[in-house]
């Protein structure tokens, strides 16, 4: 069945990004390796232990949609117009760029429960994933994430953003993670307990 | 060789404790498998699953001191004199109890490197544990840190205290954790990388 999984690269002590959105020191992973991961774009490619490569196949051949913050979009640029995913992208915006041309694959929203919805819909039976940590505490929130997957990197960076920093509802319980060990990386995919 | 290890049950956003310092959602782990682990003293005796219980006593057997705050000291009331690891305990503080009758086991000092340099000495081939976030941070930040055992349990506290919160030197580089998969808590054991 589709799910809606909050994914991110995190430091141990809980920061997706440096203090000026750098990540730098969070994707290292995704380049330290022998295996090479192709995605949907030329400009992007993977190079991963045999391990993170595994697993990074099987959640790429399951997603379906993607939802981004506005934020996420602008600092990427809007992924050049074709996310290395190669899925629908829907954008949490309460003002859609005027001139945005690849609206074929991108889809304005104004808000996560609308976003939810309509890459549920894009996705099929594929799982929706959230990419941008203040979507996903919303959509945490709202009751609408079932899962948490943890690229976590073996480094304590101190400062920058932090991944959860204004739940609205918390305690937020969570299943004991699957874990996947890589190489500057253990990947944690737990479940998130409702009720 | 004897190592300086830090070590706490910490949730998935980084918190060891509820902002009230209560430890309600993070210790499940100690108490709800099949396992019994006696410790040093009558009061506490752990029943976990045989994973954490076998980490556990690993873990135990290997300590020979334990450092604390004296923030830690005073809310569990110097561990009514006898800490449930059996070993002696040295306290970082600027203000020593004056009524404190079991000096035989607890050492009080007044800084972090002479506690390292305390700690070690009684710890002699076995391992120092420190076991205080903000002692922990500044072992780390005096490059006197070797290590990082972090009880990751599965929950999103959302507010509390902070493992990591004032890291004086970042990024803290760490290597690939060694994993132990409990039931309620994840085992990950870090090295600090120096340098």
């Amino acid at each position: 069945m589709s799910k809606v999984i909050a994914n991110m690269s995190m430091s141990l002590d809980g920061f997706i990004a440096d203090p000026g959105d750098g990540i730098d020191q969070l994707f290292g992973w995704m380049g330290n390796g022998e295996v090479e991961v192709p995605t949907a774009v030329e400009w992007a490619t993977f190079r991963m232990s045999p391990a993170s490569a595994e697993y990074m196949r099987s959640a790429m051949a399951g997603v379906g949609a993607l939802i981004a913050g506005r934020h996420l979009f602008d600092i990427t640029q809007g992924w050049g117009g074709r996310h290395p995913l190669g899925v629908p992208v829907v954008v949490v915006t309460h003002e859609p760029p005027a001139d945005w041309p690849h609206t074929e694959t991108f889809t304005f929203v104004s808000g996560v429960e609308e976003a939810v919805r309509v890459a549920s819909d894009l996705a099929g039976d594929k799982d929706v994933v959230v990419a941008s940590a203040k979507i996903a505490q919303q959509v945490l929130d709202a009751g609408l994430l079932d899962a948490i997957n943890v690229d976590q990197v073996p480094v304590l960076l101190g400062e920058g953003v932090r991944w959860f920093e204004n739940l609205g509802k918390a305690p937020v319980h969570l299943s004991d993670p699957t874990v996947i060990e890589g190489n500057g990386v253990t990947h944690l995919a737990y479940e998130v307990r409702r009720g």
